[in-house]
């Protein structure tokens, strides 16, 4: 087996001040961090189909990426061998950086076949192969997930297509990749909707299409617990494209959906930064949010750019941004099966074979700094004590009646009219908590 | 009484060609369309707060329009005159354009008191007055509403304020605007939480005040069946503006908040058109989403600008926006206790004191025609008819099967296997149906 | 040669009312409206790229449409064999719709060769062959234009490539095309700098890149006097997509970059209406802004989504907004060379043979009711009366002086301390005037 | 006279890692960056209008700020006595700061009387107050401005007005602003067309109103010769709100303006972070135009919200933002008669008294550490070297040819032609210069 990444070996630790691009600057795995180590905070994990099954291509474009497995570089080459070639760099470059999962697609690891039943054979076949460089390598599964997007038959969506025959194709799919997950032992099950969603109303009768969605969910549970399988059942939020709407918008849209469906103790969320901000939100609200709902499950850590609106899948860079949803994750209890995956795309400009290694590394660095700058601001404790002082009257005997429901909207009223109490204002020391929050990123080390 | 609009009597309907920007091209409120007339289709309001109680003025600048009641106008007036001015000019205009109904804030109609008691004092005495009004004019109540957001005391909220003291002042003063819009008659009782939401996650505990909220609106719904008010409980979605970011943010979040607290049965939604806009749908789909989740309860019929990011509040011009918008709603059963309110603002530059009945005038016959448009679409039936067909597949026995649970993933996984069947795409037909739309909004008459 | 779109035949004139979706209801092109033919006026062309050339795959999934000579579709098919087959089709289109014009890229039209004068010699050959399908057919070219942004060789843009080799390459593709274009009679040439832009300021020279793109822009300026050319140049502006920041970013900064490399007399706009909008600019906007700075060119004729972020090329549906920019077009005189161009994609699902016609018949009749909206605008008068005669105080004596530059702020200064005059304000009339455009929208026929 | 922020001292350092909210953990005035020190290099700024003359008030709620000397707070108060309250607090303000400069609107410092020539005449008063002001605490003025946008009068805009009048009126404000702002010495003059632009295109003829802002503009060069002035003159961009568009939208659109009236050699602009994001672009995208341009004046530091779409005026707190920002600048050659003008409003909930000076604290930190961070990356020189290589191609002879205008398309097609040389690709190595980027921002103290 030949050595794809020959130019790279084993990501070290350099330290922040380390100009070396192939060495980690804060990323230690084994570094203690309060209760955990680096790795069991993070949980980092590389995805498949951007650093692996993707050429480069954009929607005004061909392929730039030096991806010799890939159809469009090499169009004869057995589909099967070029699998194969491709799980053999995927594992190397796993390895060589060490983060300690990876996640898949049932499609970016086997090649299709001229039936269902043939393209469950390769694709059991290629998770073989994936056992044995997972047993070789000990990179583990974070987690499993169905294409049933991509395929022109699935232009009109799966579960929620106007012609059940997708449903049953979508529901096929993904009964098989959750064995296969299982099998592999994989921490959870990711279901996107790529398009599950609507392009027109006009041709979409929306209430239906929720209610088919509704049934695959419970459908999927029920085969979780027919087959075993104990990780955690993941949807994303996505708000828009490729559909012109999609029906898992955001968290709270999912929420939601759980709740009608009675689904809201089986279903958590994978969160993706580049989502929520395209649905309008703050990555660090979405996590507050899913915390709050009791669904918080997994990240998909990349990030967008602000004066565009599409999916950039940016590798992330801010440690402003990531601190504030590390903040909100460690606030929620941290990880349980659910990790920072990598839903990363190198920039199609980045055709050198070591970029993929720098751009992962940057993310690692960024995310452990912001796991640093996160964990210092909850040992201080002094965010979070301001924060509850402000929330002080609420503690108090008779604001906790209203909360318990022993008080009603007339027996208020009737009170204020006879008292004349007028509430007296505080500063909400916006500009004093953001200073809090710098000094944490300037001395966090 | 003197007349405030002494240049514009009654409007009259001079038919689709009339240049009289003072007569209606397409509001004929007797007209039959359908099963209900015109009237009783949109039931049309005027809003108190942008049309009475604003007199233009911007961030960026002071008030430019003719409101000879308004303190920046006259500060030396006496504030319960001014009301009464204020609301004699209201009724005048209710009366010559032809609305059914109207709607306001407590503080729109009454000033502020040195205490609760006497704020309350003078709303009573206000109330009264307009109850004499509407007896003259026959015009009803739409909605009553609480603003608990523009005094500085709701600078960090009201049922969601870190201070219970505000929690507290709100529920008075919802508890009192309940009663008073149930003495008048108000078909409906509308809660926008303009404050209701966070600048900074960094101060804010948002699971905590979310139960806060949460708690508020159950004590509103008992209260409406303690006072005996049989009118429709609405929350007015809205995103951002004035905080970050608001907890009511689209239709589907506040149907999570409905279930989460046990109020989906009792609390619907009243839509604003540029609040939908800004949370990034389009309006018909904030309707249909509503619709489906059995939660659609009144629209605020305005406008956004596609190309600017705040509150426009412009009168509705687009047939062909609100035709898709009519079109929901008529699905959905039309208004029942709901209405076209028009939450609307003149620019502005339109000083002349007709300006506000040519906007208003324009307004009712934009959703006029939609309403036609949206009628002559179901009369044809090939829209719906076309929909249908699109979903025939799901009424065969087989596909009613997989909604009724009586089938699991593993089995069609099986079937799939074994029969290797391959779905037939169907064109989504998106731009003829866009073609069968256009049609209807030419020849609609 | 085999007929290709075999059920539709050349598409008829049916009236406003007819339910055929086949038919034009408004577009006839001998009508006479104002100084001009329904044709003259609007000069219509048909792209080959996306209606031809592409075969619906996007970022999240492959190609859907039937496009049998499509590499996607026949991958063992001869490149030039697929060409004449392509282009057969294109023209069978072009010829029953009706369209008077057509456009392509070079690639659009012939494959690539194993080096840049094989892949002329194919150019040079299908354009022979597209010769003689003109002179079959009456079909004319309304613009050529050069591909210097798909192949991967562009990855870092053409002319603003950090390597001088790609500013030759685009340079010699630029001379080859324009050539042709000029010998097939093309009304225009027009430049898309889809590459030309950044990914990042980081490794980027912005200047630099400025520099060379304005030398380019000499050079083509030179080479269409050089070979005769006796079209227009066009620049199409696009602020973002596919880089993160376009140079061509919208119309005022065409126009400055126009300006700066000496070239304002010698190049126009070719205008999109999405990226327009995407650029946060109104279609009627842009439109106006090209007109004032003497750079109007030509249309790309489609339109966006305004809740979404990247360019749908949707085919345009929006008489509303389409009269406005109309409006636009006829207040500065109307085309000349150019003409409204369809860069419009069907949507993925519109996979039937007949949706490409239903698609364009829909937006031609969009714009051809634009047409008549805007033209009983200008019949009527009102608009731009009402228009000059809020401006009628600069026509005085005195105001002529200001503009003539013969009075001093100090004078002017001088004069207010003295007179104290408080200019008087009027009413901007808005919502009056956007009541005059919805009638003449009801009424146009 | 009083001391307004009684408890607040002048501002010490306290370093990095100083916990004191009231204390500098980056900002030290006299400490040498490169070649300037860090108060030479930053040239901070207070502003007026939103620290002294704003309550706090927003579109939907009235003000919560400690301003006792606001109408809004104290309506029986002497204007002028205000006047001076305000200027004795704000000088308190500043000189405690450190901060070396601040800035004002004509209306900020002093009200207006009942004609222009009294609204001289306080005006003229409060210039001499604040002339004894900045001598006593050496505080200077960066810049004065003429507010033409919040009066009433302005609400149809000021020299792009359709009345004549109100270009006469802005006139003779900037004409007597202008004069006093060269006599307090102040190093630039900033024009900001707050109501330069236009609500809707119906009533406006955008060509007409360019025409008589160029007009305008060229008066007041005309008038800085006349009276001596020597500081710069600023446009400040903004591309929408308080109006649709706004005519100076960002720095391209500015800069096609000032050739399009020859104006480019006699007027720089002003850029300001929110602004420069409501047009969709980067800040640092921003300033390289405008160095690339030659018109790269001054800056207003504050920041947006990336999630809202109107100007927030946050005080700045990313360093990730501002470094490129800064690095921008630097490359530039950093600041003349420009600095960095706090043009921010504390949030409406900050209503400690401290909090202004927090607020402002930190913004200085931002951009101190922003300073260090730039330098440091500028001092290394390995990102500049790496983007210079990247063009190293340019450089060669035969490259320079083609910039020097000596060789035509045509020859270079025929060269690709005869030598079919296939340009290499090279990676942009965008990830690996963000890394770099991350490293200085870790290390650089």
């Amino acid at each position: 087996m030949t050595e794809f990444f020959d130019t790279v070996d084993s990501i070290p630790f350099g330290g922040p001040a380390s100009a070396d691009p192939l060495a980690f600057r804060w990323y230690q795995p084994d570094r203690v961090v309060g209760d955990r180590t680096m790795a069991e905070h993070l949980r980092f994990g590389v995805c498949y189909w951007h650093s692996f099954a993707w050429d480069g291509f954009d929607i005004f474009g061909a392929g730039t990426l030096d991806r010799p497995w890939h159809p469009s570089v090499a169009p004869g080459l057995d589909p099967m061998e070029a699998a194969r070639m491709k799980m053999d760099a995927a594992f190397e470059f796993f390895a060589k950086l060490g983060t300690p999962y990876f996640s898949f697609h049932d499609i970016d690891i086997a090649p299709a076949g001229a039936t269902f039943a043939e393209t469950c054979r390769y694709f059991d076949e290629m998770v073989d192969y994936a056992g044995q460089k997972m047993a070789d390598t000990g990179v583990e599964l974070l987690w499993g997930t169905t294409n049933a997007f991509s395929h022109p038959r699935f232009m009109s969506g799966a579960s929620t297509n106007p012609d059940p025959d997708l449903f049953r194709y979508a529901a096929a799919q993904v009964a098989h990749c959750m064995q296969k997950t299982h099998e592999l032992g994989g921490a959870n099950y990711v279901l996107w909707g790529g398009r599950e969603g609507y392009e027109t109303l006009l041709n979409t009768d929306m209430s239906r299409e929720l209610d088919q969605m509704g049934r695959f969910m419970n459908m999927v549970v029920q085969h979780k617990y027919d087959i075993g399988f104990e990780g955690t059942l993941l949807i994303e939020p996505k708000p828009m494209e490729p559909t012109k709407h999609q029906y898992d918008y955001d968290v709270a849209t999912v929420f939601a959906f759980l709740q009608k469906y009675g689904l809201e103790d089986e279903i958590k969320v994978n969160i993706e930064v580049n989502h929520a901000t395209l649905s309008g939100h703050d990555f660090h609200h979405e996590v507050a949010t899913a915390v709050g709902a009791g669904i918080f499950g997994s990240v998909d850590a990349n990030a967008g750019d602000d004066r565009l609106g599409w999916d950039l899948d940016l590798f992330p860079t801010s440690v402003e941004d990531m601190s504030l949803g590390m903040l909100e994750i460690m606030r929620g209890g941290g990880f349980t099966t659910g990790g920072m995956m990598f839903d990363c795309k190198i920039r199609r400009q980045s055709i050198s074979r070591d970029d993929l290694f720098i751009a992962h590394i940057g993310a690692m660095d960024t995310l452990a700094k912001s796991l640093l700058v996160a964990q210092s601001i909850i040992d201080e404790g002094e965010l979070d004590r301001r924060r509850a002082e402000r929330y002080a009257g609420w503690d108090t005997p008779e604001a906790r009646e209203i909360l318990d429901g022993k008080i009603s909207l007339q027996e208020i009223h009737d009170d204020l009219v006879a008292s004349g109490h007028e509430p007296q204002p505080v500063s909400g020391r916006q500009e004093l908590l953001e200073r809090l929050v710098a000094r944490h990123i300037d001395t966090a080390s």
